[in-house]
């Protein structure tokens, strides 16, 4: 008896009343049925990203959304800057060269956070930089970086701060009005806890300026259709009902417990992860950990693809490998969505139990034990 | 005891089959086991299409794949020719605007389908034109183009040709190889049976040559990334995972009952749904028909978005109404996707129902009568 559980960072597990939610016969979107739940899911999509602005929502993945953010504020040859430390942080760069962004990268050791005064160096020698894009949590690495911190710096400027939130929102705490973010950026698959196919843009009023006079080609993704419709609690083009309606459940949930309640949660998990993965002898990968994802770092003698392979093929439980030049070389556990003890419990376990098959020594149960010790503190 | 049931020329119903499995516990994108459902998924999809060539799927609503189709074969100051012959085929013409396409547009009394001669004529005035665009089955006047005839045209040219088959893949007839049609694209709300959030686009190796050579900027559509991917049963960014799971049953449906078996159903109802039409009085809007969704002139004496305004609210029926100039003035059933003969009875009862309130004088029964006559033929 197999079963299969997920605790990689996106997808992650799908709560049941959301997937039923999903399985109620179709409706139309053009209905006021729909319109009720879409006004209710985008009240408390504002809840979730601790904003008024308007927050857009595309059918898409969040690459879509990221690349939604480049065309809605830039033209051709504007000057932006990228904070480039991780597998994700470099999408910016590739979305940006794609549509010919002069764009100045700042490229971080895979590890470890930027730091806010490079930003602020940066900034100032390139003034007429219209953008800064950046990661909250650079999923490939397990960073998290001060977005609060780099908002200061680009609050009193002309510049817009654009952040990658698609692993973090709804994990860790980002709260976009009162720091001053002016796009924030995420997906449907992660703190969200609904299955891959949406994506979100909240747009401030500064960015809002960007987005009139942004002359890169668009139309899937023009901001200016998705407020007109958004005004009108409606959508430009044919939205992923099913995917809405779970979204619309899931926000309920999370509106439940609140935010405050879930960000603790995972704090207290990650820190429990880590005292584990410490107890069986293994060095935690980042140096500035993300409460949402913790990476680590593979015994020399264990490649951490296939100790993923064995513990997803021979014991059901899905963590995720290293990208890049991580590949091999790290592991990546998540605590993330609808993740609680007992779940990183079972893949704590599972760990231990393939790890010691694959010849690492250590002693079983350690890593558990320090888990439980921890979240009894 | 309000039952809802769609009728609409998308999203149409999904089968509890299907539904059921979305509703399975999620699993990870990059694994064998989401590999093996891909796979069969796009071997499937070519047996949809009747094509050799690559099919790409995108998190995306049918527009999406259409900007899909623009900017991968499309440079800025390129010609091309859009059929436009309702809302749709304007979609065409507004996405080339966007991306500065010189296009040439054909523009066809909305009820009739483009006369094939009229695109030879203004091919042979505009042979730089590098791309067709058009629109098999015009949803917004249920009006069906002759692509088969089109194809013809542009075959020995070096004019690619795209069609729109949003609303018609898997209901009519589409030979894309033996026709020679260069790019498809589809959406997966309607003959595919499946929720919105998905789309599609088959690419011919004609096409392929100006993907090679298109200038336009693009990420996310890319179609040279969804090839890298491709060629290894996997997909450039995040899937929209439980979407492709429930497609993946769908086309195994499909295939089993096969399409020239869908096909001649959707023929026969769409007869059947025409001569109860017309028993009651009422004249068919589109003068070239296509058999998956039949949009009927309102009499009058009825505002076609109240008829169905109250079809949905009282009675729990959709249809759909006319849109942009037909606003009020057309209503449309679908045939299409999961919907047979005893759906239409309840949607044309339904439908006597609600004009005969509103003050049309006809003899109830008489739609219902002149559809099983049909169909007994």
């Amino acid at each position: 008896m197999k079963k299969n559980f997920l605790l990689t960072p996106g997808p992650t597990p799908v709560p049941a009343e959301v997937l039923l939610a999903m399985a109620t016969p179709s409706i139309h979107h053009r209905t006021p049925q729909f319109k009720a739940i879409f006004k209710e899911m985008n009240e408390n999509l504002k809840y979730l990203f601790q904003t008024q602005n308007d927050v857009f929502t595309f059918a898409c993945s969040g690459t879509g959304a990221m690349e939604a953010a480049v065309v809605n504020l830039l033209s051709a040859g504007d000057k932006a800057i990228c904070v480039q430390g991780g597998k994700f942080g470099e999408r910016w760069g590739e979305i940006c060269r794609a549509y010919n962004i002069d764009f100045v990268p700042i490229d971080v050791e895979w590890g470890i956070a930027v730091e806010p005064e490079e930003i602020a160096q940066v900034l100032k020698k390139h003034k007429d930089a219209k953008v800064v894009f950046t990661t909250q949590c650079e999923t490939s690495t397990g960073v998290l970086n001060d977005i609060k911190a780099i908002a200061e710096i680009t609050k009193g400027t002309d510049t817009v701060l654009v952040v990658d939130a698609i692993s973090s929102l709804g994990g860790v705490n980002l709260e976009t009005d009162s720091w001053g973010v002016d796009v924030v950026v995420t997906g449907s698959q992660k703190g969200l806890m609904i299955p891959p196919g949406l994506a979100f843009c909240s747009v401030s009023k500064k960015a809002q300026g960007l987005v009139e006079k942004a002359k890169s080609p668009r139309y899937y993704f023009d901001f200016r259709l998705s407020k007109k419709a958004l005004d009108k609690s409606d959508t430009a083009f044919t939205p992923a009902i099913t995917l809405c309606i779970g979204l619309n459940e899931a926000l309920k949930m999370i509106k439940r417990e609140t935010l405050e309640v879930i960000f603790e949660r995972n704090r207290k998990l990650a820190r429990a992860v880590r005292a584990a993965m410490r107890a069986m002898g293994l060095k935690i990968f980042a140096k500035d950990p993300a409460d949402v994802v913790t990476a680590v770092c593979s015994p020399k003698e264990v490649d951490s693809d296939k100790l993923v392979k064995i513990m997803r093929d021979e014991y059901g439980v899905s963590i995720a490998g290293g990208q890049a030049q991580l590949k091999g070389k790290i592991f990546r556990i998540a605590q993330l969505g609808y993740v609680n003890e007992f779940d990183l419990v079972m893949g704590i376990s599972c760990l231990e139990t393939v790890l010691s098959k694959m010849g690492y020594k250590f002693e079983l149960g350690k890593g558990i034990g320090a888990f439980e010790a921890e979240l009894l503190k």
